[in-house]
């Protein structure tokens, strides 16, 4: 981004004040040579609140882009906004960082993809995962080629709980909302695409999560063109809270990536020797990789180079997510 | 079994002096009460080393069978041996404990397991995980409601190494000769039945398995009629051993079975912290199960009662093994 | 402090631009209300280069007692320096977080903390493990009642390699300079003060480090006045890096509390199951102890209460480690 | 011995018929070429019950003696009678397999090693920890040099409960009770002989037990010829169990030997991730040390060679044991 090599701080605007959009500005006023400039939110009092956290000021969508003192935007609002923005940034030369689904809609994505391509701006797309200290070095390890050409990959991804149906109506079903993420870490990992997806789900957790069409558990199975296999399994409620492991075996061995536990005590007692529960939910398990992601961001932009979570990993993910929600609404498999 | 109740010891014979048998006679010849008359095997010299061992005799097929102070027999012999093996005990008032799988033909075992159902004969199939001390605790865990009615399995089942061809020709293929332990697992800890079965596999180990008309490595989904999912993975060959694992969600949380090392030791380098593999085989990681086996085998005899694994397990799993052998030769979901 | 509650940032001081003031400068310009004015260092690049990261000035320490605005001080400079700067800063009326030890000499401290009394200045010395997360849980745990009251403590504490003799020459030995952080450990978890110290040692890693009159390994004992027992374990060479571990025995149970890893990557190969050593040092170890330590420096001045660790922590865990001392070197059991 | 390589099998014969004799005398019938011909023991009914679980006789101790058939004798019985029937079995020119302590008077302890010396048979104190796969495995990881030469050792030996009063009156107290089997780890792991013991002890778990001039939770630090360092706690009741536990740390990095579980389970709920409490007392956790240390006594009368555990290490550890316990009453470094 041209702006960056100018003398004076990197200017920023920030969409979306809420809990995720705090993550990201408290992780963007961190970046050397980078200032917070504006907080947009419908939600004026949120908006209002975290621009003075961060000595930022109020603004508005067309503000933003009115202003070319503004080299890059965060995107962190509500999901049906997201391809408009990065529309909107790409045609203002803007660099973009957008949390994930690019869109509900895979045509839509899709779209918004050739606009970032022909507009040739910075992308990343949020998937944090790539960025976790765990998750990173397993895979630069398979890189090392500890254990060789992967050959399959267990994922278990699992939530501390079902969210109320209101979120779930508008989540794009579990597929999109939740599994995207372990789409694109299957995609990273194998560093393979898809020949045929299986998946299946229930609600166990919630007979309401039926009522708006969506499932709370889903068992995916996917077979890669190189003929791999990759086992998903996910729920919505983890009653241990939040259990986000996944493995790869390879002629090797195997490596495991664990959850991340608070603290490191250990009780023994009459009853068991016991351990912490994992941490949380996400905002908790992957704070260091929303700090390295943002760092990650603002050092390509800088030094050039490619986003390693760029909009093509946003579609792809998305076509995964697509192909699931039609194998278990249709129960067959799909081929991509 | 009337015989174990009358003054002096039980008499056995065992059908099979191989690696299994050499297993099962020296957890035989432990039981109080129980004593090995005779050994069966086509190598003479196999047959008459264990005899020897245990102070038995080298005995014939008929011979077993006409002798009426045998009061039960232990088929350990080769699969295509089970099926007419068990028929001819049912028919001679014999009491059965025979290794799985009861035959690689569903239709048989069907049969079979009708012979012994109108004989009356206790008969116990050998699917010895379920004796295992760490799957059994979990599965009274489970019963004892610690975590609530189970949703979701998760199966890991690896073995060391891939046998060679000429064993792998014989086997029946990879779902009726490893997955089919996994798939009486995933009744016994479920608790229910599948409703539909998804398979696919591939050769990742060895692709003169392919040649076979077999593969090497599978995922398996199972949803249950209850709704519930179940995954199953498995590859012929683990670099660190056998990796016999099983995680179950339930609504109060999980319950998960790990492997057993040969020693608790851990070592810290300048390398890494590391630990035992697992113990390397099912010989070494269910010695305890094969003993637990052979004592409830008679316990029950003695005692009256249900064998924890009768000869229905044995034609269930079979079931479940060939619909996953149609799933993956097909290339589609199979309804049960 | 009562420059806090004015309006504008509390202005503060740093003593010492080396490796512990970076953390302490980074941690401290994070505090909301807070503003690093002055880098003070006899290294004048060291002093200006930190205090340009942080957008401060470099300083001199009249200049800093002069400054009326200055209202805390952070003095983690050479220890030679440690109880002259404390003094001054009590003096001068300004808050002090000093790193550990307050002296070398029992005495020199003792005097020290005089002063700091009469000044009624707040005063936090650096004893970080306390704020640490891991073990302050433990701790908390322990006040709650889990294990009743503790009854014997085990420390284990080991550093990742030997420090050059030009370093150990000025420590105080390894008593003062290593395991004071033990000997406030011990107190602050059996919540208790010793009756007796025998202490061992020997120069097990380098036999250089008997020439400056230390040695490199050492065995301590301590009962307390109650009757309980602890045991300290240390070696200043540990090839697999810094193990900072402490288990706690009371009638109900143990609690221990372990090592942090940098990842949760466990490689499973033909050679062993393999997790990640240690984080390397103390640094990287208790990271996040220095932020909480710091935060809470500020926020006890703000909001009024004791410091966690005060200045007579400081004091009594010097007075163990002189007795340790005299323990190792007359090779008797010194009592309290 | 002679005896074993006649033709026909070796008699054994048994003193003691208590709990632990009941675990030798099972695992003695089965080693291969072994017949236990006698079983005495003050209690008839004791000794009647176990003869008769095994097809021996009840025999007497001149009986035993008078037999020049008995070719070995286990030595189960109550201590006090150790000695006595270790020097006469000497006399009579047989094997024997004793139960620690030989005495619980170090000067009857050697004079007691000297018969057996002089008479020249094979003798086996029973120090089961060396027999143990864990323990033994490590051992003999340090001789491959996989840590370098061990420089300190950290011992935890923890009881799941104070015994009765009645037993610690007769103990010879904690250090030759329960210590006495950590002091021969010592002298093992390190293969090393102490210079200097110092202990100390308090009664933690119940007031009861110094009224008996004993204590519960004893420190001991031991310093070598060599200069290496050791520590031992200990304490007669840890609420989660027996637990076992030693570290070695060498110049290569360190080796720690864990507890054994009874299964792999692991519990994850809404409090915690929990695993088995380790196996509940010394006849679970060494039932495997207690069949390789009979097998290994028969197999060295067999083949010839030296015993492990020798009489001489049964004195040693016995002289340690004394000596911790004048450095705890007296209150004072002991030099050995």
């Amino acid at each position: 981004m041209s702006g960056l090599d100018r003398s004076g701080d990197a200017q920023v605007a920030i969409f979306g004040a809420g809990r995720i959009g705090k993550i990201h500005a408290g992780n963007l006023v961190r970046q050397p040579g980078v200032r917070l400039k504006y907080v947009v939110d419908p939600d004026a009092a949120a908006a209002q609140a975290l621009a003075a956290q961060h000595g930022a000021g109020v603004g508005t969508v067309d503000g933003v882009f009115a202003d070319a003192a503004v080299r890059a935007v965060v995107i962190a609002s509500s999901t049906d906004t997201h391809a408009d923005l990065i529309e909107r940034a790409a045609h203002a030369n803007k660099s973009i960082f957008c949390e994930k689904p690019v869109d509900l809609s895979y045509d839509r994505a899709l779209r918004c993809a050739k606009v970032v391509r022909e507009a040739r701006v910075p992308c990343l797309i949020g998937f944090q995962r790539r960025y976790d200290p765990t998750f990173s070095a397993l895979h630069a390890r398979i890189a090392a080629g500890e254990i060789g050409e992967p050959e399959m990959l267990v994922v278990t991804s699992r939530d501390p709980g079902t969210p109320p149906l209101e979120y779930l109506k508008r989540s794009g079903g579990i597929f999109k909302d939740m599994l995207i993420h372990d789409f694109d870490v299957f995609r990273w990992i194998l560093d393979d695409e898809a020949a045929t997806v299986y998946a299946t789900g229930s609600c166990l957790t919630d007979p309401n999560v039926a009522s708006v069409g969506d499932v709370d558990a889903t068992a995916v199975t996917i077979r890669t063109r190189k003929g791999r296999l990759a086992q998903i399994n996910t729920i919505r409620r983890a009653a241990y809270g939040y259990d986000q492991r996944f493995e790869v075996i390879g002629p090797k061995g195997m490596l495991q990536a664990g959850n991340h536990r608070p603290t490191e005590v250990v009780a023994s007692t009459a009853q068991s020797v016991s351990a912490d529960l994992p941490e949380h939910f996400f905002l908790e398990r992957y704070r260091m990789a929303y700090a390295i992601e943002m760092a990650h961001f603002f050092e390509t932009i800088a030094k050039g180079g490619t986003m390693k979570t760029g909009i093509d990993d946003g579609v792809k993910a998305l076509a995964l997510a697509e192909a699931a929600t039609v194998s278990w609404r249709e129960q067959r498999i799909v081929e991509l």
